[in-house]
């Protein structure tokens, strides 16, 4: 029987950026907890949605058509193929999804490691 | 592009209990928000995890061999075919994702109709 998943739990065992941290397996996917500050990398992910739900602070997701402001309890999801850069000015903490072994950067050779916490 | 979500937006718009309504899509599957309280049925789904986030108030999830206490923050996978009831002694709203088409009840006789909102 899995165990119950306290994020805020989960969230206080870390404190590196843009390293997300395995927490849950749902159908095949990866469900994650990540903390960020700063401008990521444009990117892509040219075989999966990616799955943003904010649980503390505010993110910008920029898109090249425009831009999604999210604060807590807000959720966005990329389609798969749109290039998307996330932005915070301040550290934010985010419920990620992605299909297990999905590079968060969009490429393998850049990717985080993505340890189970 | 697909607007963001605000979560607590969407659940000031119902009030009908068991009735999961749709507010996104990811990967094939439907990304929705419920209000419960009482006792659900038990059920199982063979095909799918079974995915529960708790947004506000606490529910527990009754297991053959055990239970599961979630409040808010805390998130829990029923595994595929594993046999569960949730229950909430006071009204809880949830984030809960299914491929699309799963009924709720694990059948697709008493299922809810899912509606986007």
């Amino acid at each position: 029987m899995p165990d119950a998943v306290r994020l805020a739990d989960k969230l206080a065992r870390f404190s590196d950026l843009w390293s997300p941290k395995i927490v849950a397996q749902f159908n095949g996917h990866d469900v994650m907890v990540v903390k960020v500050k700063g401008e990521f990398v444009w990117h892509s992910h040219p075989d999966t949605d990616d799955f943003f739900l904010v649980l503390q602070g505010n993110i910008v997701i920029q898109l090249a058509d425009g831009e999604v402001r999210l604060g807590p309890g807000d959720l966005y999801v990329v389609p798969k193929g749109v290039q998307h850069r996330p932005v915070a000015e301040e550290e934010a903490h985010l419920l990620l999804i992605e299909p297990k072994g999905t590079p968060n950067t969009g490429d393998a050779a850049t990717a985080a490691v993505k340890d189970a916490i």
